[in-house]
């Protein structure tokens, strides 16, 4: 067994309203921090995890991905998995 | 000016406990989600700007991190900025 590191980005999918990104933007925009358009805030997941090889810790993340950590009606998500040094 | 789109990575430091992923790793294994040994959870943040070279793109979004969207006493962040197709 193999110990793997995940890296989850999560994202609200660009229909869904974003309260707390349009708060940000607007902070930023008063704060005079030039050029600023827009913000989005998601989840980023660490995910260490112990698999016999690369493809079964992919296909592994991807079902935690899918069935605990996203809803898919409002999220898309998307990770890279590689071996830990 | 080009519009650059930059996607921004907040992780909590590794001394720092984060009692969310530690949930999100108790029911993880409870559920038989083999393998899964730590869960850390961070923000993942997307931001659109306007700049005009890469080089002041990249310095803005350093100095928004820095000075307003991390907490650098118990958190870290690294970002990508690239050219918005």
């Amino acid at each position: 067994m193999t110990t793997y590191q995940a890296e989850i980005q999560i994202m609200l999918k660009p229909s869904v309203l974003d309260p707390a990104g349009t708060a940000v933007t607007k902070a930023l925009q008063q704060q005079h921090y030039d050029g600023v358009q827009q913000v989005r805030i998601g989840k980023f997941i660490q995910l260490t995890l112990l698999a016999p090889d690369l493809a079964q810790a992919q296909a592994q993340v991807e079902r935690i991905c899918r069935e605990v950590l996203t809803n898919p009606v409002i999220e898309t998500y998307r990770f890279t998995v590689e071996a830990k040094a």
